[in-house]
């Protein structure tokens, strides 16, 4: 029996957990403040219904997955495999307060952007980089809507690794759970690949409130993309690391087939919670400073999103 | 007797008209297309409140100023000055209803940005480019608050120009009725000083949401800030036009004496109304293209708030 622990169990999370814990030599547990979502899960198991049609890869199941929840790490036994999922901001604490569970684990961040598994390098003793495609989202307690496939990529992360024997083993047990996985010497490539199409899309849907289609269809502000993509992809290039997906070509998909899709930190802004931009255009920023290349586009973002976030308590009577 | 018909009555129409009403030597007219405003000044007078202090330039009235004010301009007798103070995108619209009025006038733009004169030009046979620093609000119908100071600038328009004489009657009678004013050959740098200011600091407090203040003392805005000043005065010495005031001392000046200011454009914002970004950022960006200059973040300010205009029908369901 592998023992594995999702720590934050939102929507990724919760997608994850669900799917690793139909697999009978695998014992699951996730964490999260979340009390009636964890009350839920514990009572009826952790459900995933489906917005993809029959040739989907998932249909829906009314039976939940035996996933074991807590509010409180204390409960959870030492694990051998671990599966990070919160918002960034909240990284640091929830993966401290498993000091315990991961003694001697190998843990995955399957988080957005850029320096999510520095952090978890100060916290657990073996770290794996992991890029997800997945989404979805918790749409009552106990249960999780799965609303995009697409595949995941892990590999060691570099200045504190797991053994490739344990990136191969998380990635075998979630291929078999369903999610197709990559394990990869260098999983840097993929993990770029999303944060150069993320930063270019996510904060210019934030600001704006344009959904995906409406935003790269617009030449103004496809342009504006397009100069935040090649932004990023200097630095990536100036620090050796090897994308393989042709950004242009995954604006254009995301204009077939996720036309009216809200990128989380668009969602985040209309629901006025703090955005991940620390990590998408703050994480490209860094990665710039530390390769010497200049990334004015992108310090513009983080500002931008920044100041938004500031406002809102100011801004409190225009839009009560 | 000098008539002179102001075009578009909000909050700097009206002001200008009520001021230049007290002038025996003056029958003021005002066009605009909201009746109450309209019939509450036929009925009372233009009555202008203060917010400035006794120590200001300005104190209450009880008693209105005698505008002539209609929705209609076939009711305006022919003038030999005019006043367009509608919002930019009514330029075109309100002037061409007063063909007939202005057939033998000189006719000055009080407008924001830049472009307006130009639309004169098409509609008027002699055209005064204006600048103001005067600020109020409309508070109810037939009462302007008069919030904030300052001078007005007023030359000819090169291509299609008002003499000199005309420009020098309009401000000796601004000046006579209290709103100081001065007479230039060449009045392109003190609208260009207002330009480069507004078009630094209006795009980001509308996309934040941050009132002056706390938009100016945030470093990282305050780096976009100065980057979008150099990047019009770059336009601006191309042009050969000479400015005069240190947009920095500008920037301090709006943190001690308009913390709390919020920019026209973001009230446009706060209102869902749209924005005069195409004559602010949009103008600067044209002065370049006529310039050889590039203007890359002015560019990408015009994006990102026609983004954010086209926004708000998308989002009806989370603001409402």
């Amino acid at each position: 029996m592998i023992h594995i622990c999702v720590v934050g169990c939102g929507a990724i999370g919760s997608l994850y957990a669900a799917h690793l814990a139909r697999l009978d030599d695998v014992e699951v547990w996730a964490v999260d403040p979340w009390a009636e979502h964890v009350d839920a899960i514990n009572a009826r198991g952790l459900v995933v219904v489906s917005r993809l049609g029959p040739g989907g890869p998932h249909t829906s199941t009314t039976e939940g997955s035996p996933v074991r929840a807590t509010t409180d790490a204390a409960d959870v036994p030492a694990c051998e495999l671990g599966i990070v999922a919160t918002k960034a901001e909240h990284t640091r604490e929830a993966v401290a307060a498993c000091a315990d569970v991961f003694a001697d684990a190998a843990v995955a961040s399957v988080q957005n952007g850029l320096g999510n598994e520095e952090v978890l390098a100060d916290l657990v003793p073996r770290v794996i980089r992991g890029t997800i495609l997945p989404a979805g989202a918790v749409t009552e307690p106990g249960v999780v809507r799965y609303d995009a496939p697409g595949d995941t990529w892990l590999g060691p992360f570099e200045p504190k690794p797991a053994s490739m024997d344990e990136v191969r083993l998380l990635a075998d047990l979630l291929t078999r759970a369903g999610l197709k996985t990559h394990a990869l010497e260098d999983a840097r490539g993929p993990q770029w690949d999303k944060v150069v199409f993320n930063s270019a899309t996510s904060p210019l849907a934030a600001l704006t409130g344009l959904p995906m289609g409406p935003l790269c269809e617009d030449p103004a502000l496809r342009a504006e993309v397009d100069a935040l993509v090649a932004e990023a992809q200097d630095v990536c290039a100036a620090l050796g690391i090897e994308t393989e997906k042709d950004p242009a070509a995954m604006v254009a998909e995301a204009i077939e087939i996720a036309y009216h899709h809200k990128p989380s930190m668009l969602q985040d802004v209309l629901a006025r919670r703090r955005t991940e931009v620390d990590v998408l255009n703050g994480g490209v920023a860094a990665a710039g400073r530390t390769a010497g290349v200049p990334t004015p586009r992108h310090d513009a973002m983080v500002a931008l999103v920044h100041g938004l976030e500031r406002s809102w308590p100011m801004n409190v009577e225009e839009t009560s």
